[in-house]
């Protein structure tokens, strides 16, 4: 509907949203509303994230499933066997529960068990920092048309960008980024820069933890708890990344 | 960090990010990563977006719990004796499952059996609507200062604001929205508009549709299984609202 009150008929683009179903082996592990493609990295960095896998050996096998239903919506993943997959961390699936305790205290130690302090001599320049949205931008394929879809992208100390993925929702553009690295044989990711486009959750942290990230930045405001783990883990913390200016949240040495 | 490269030391104000446990009975149900506040709406708003309950005098006590280790943490929920809080349909807490297939087409099918038709004449003016994002602006407290906590509210058909809820949690704000009317025995909400402050996700149609919402309305995109269980149920889903202009995605006849 225009400003002079007439209508036009739009294909507006849509952003795509379709279950996934990861198996672990033959039994259903998790689903997640996601954009479709990237699927194994998905799987791959939701794995590592989540703190179940660190080495991508363990994965002996990560294909979709052509048995299944909708074979274009399941992937199946065979691990090495010891693999304990019941020590999946995060409370988006319900698995945080009273054991850890319910304040912010404690779930930051629930899951610092889980997470290593960043070990990491990275920094960056400020100014090499500010041009990331720019690189993001230009990389973007569906966010500009539909506004619909989160960003996350990894980037060297110099700027260049090395992978960047969409979806529509942001733990799966954050995994599927850093899935990608973990195929890749590059965790952990201490040498790498990682950027979200929208706001920085307590869950966003952790994952980036987990991948060993030392620098994370975003479009967007980081929430308290964020910001507290990432105090705690050593890792710098930048938000609302608009140039020409810039929020340092934590560990401000390593932005020269 | 400024345009000419000084620093300031600034006392950034933080969306609070903390997690609430919500029991039934003694037993831990669900942990959402939430904003503190309204976390009694927040707690009835799920219990009655999931469809566990459908009337609030299925609750019979709910209160903040004060033999948990962390009370202004942990809710507590007595339901009516009868009540089944295995039926939860959201994916978000890894519910959905093989049984309900796994393409978009069979995820709005095992919704829907949940789900009625909305069943109301509501109409609004365009003019109305172009109002909305205004009035939500005035009256949100922590977005514009933090830039990170999303808004849900609901209006009259005249674009009388009846209640506007924040979290760092979208689904969360619209919990507490809906679990406000829930609690004030304003469901099903026929006669009312609901508008979110970020994009439209399957999972906010499934909730608002739960809650009977004609008409729901986002500043920002709808994804594509957003618009389809909303055509499928009758729902007019408006995004982009973004004066003077808006896009209509199903059901325009509630548009005038």
């Amino acid at each position: 509907m225009n400003a002079d009150g007439t209508h036009d008929i739009l294909n507006d683009p849509l952003s795509i949203e379709e279950p996934l179903e990861i198996r672990i082996g033959t039994k259903p592990f998790v689903v997640t509303m996601r954009t479709p493609g990237n699927d194994k990295e998905l799987a791959a960095g939701f794995l590592a994230t989540e703190g179940i896998i660190d080495n991508p050996l363990q994965i002996k096998e990560l294909a979709h499933c052509k048995l299944a239903a909708f074979p274009e919506n399941t992937v199946q993943v065979r691990l090495s066997e010891g693999i304990d997959s019941s020590k999946i961390v995060s409370e988006r699936y319900g698995a945080i529960s009273a054991s850890c305790g319910i304040c912010g205290k404690m779930a930051i130690e629930s899951v610092s068990r889980a997470l290593s302090e960043i070990n990491s001599k990275l920094t960056v320049q400020r100014s090499t920092l500010l041009t990331l949205p720019e690189s993001l931008a230009e990389k973007q394929s569906d966010f500009l048309h539909t506004g619909g879809l989160h960003a996350a992208a990894l980037f060297r100390e110099d700027g260049e960008l090395v992978c960047l993925r969409e979806d529509v929702g942001r733990h799966n553009a954050v995994d599927k980024a850093l899935g990608y690295a973990f195929q890749q044989s590059m965790w952990p990711l201490t040498e790498y820069i990682m950027m979200v486009s929208g706001r920085l959750s307590f869950e966003i942290v952790q994952k980036s933890l987990a991948a060993g990230i030392p620098i994370l930045v975003a479009v967007s405001a980081p929430s308290s708890l964020a910001v507290s783990l990432a105090r705690e883990k050593g890792q710098t913390l930048v938000g609302f990344l608009r140039p020409p200016t810039l929020n340092i949240y934590s560990h401000p040495q390593r932005i020269l």
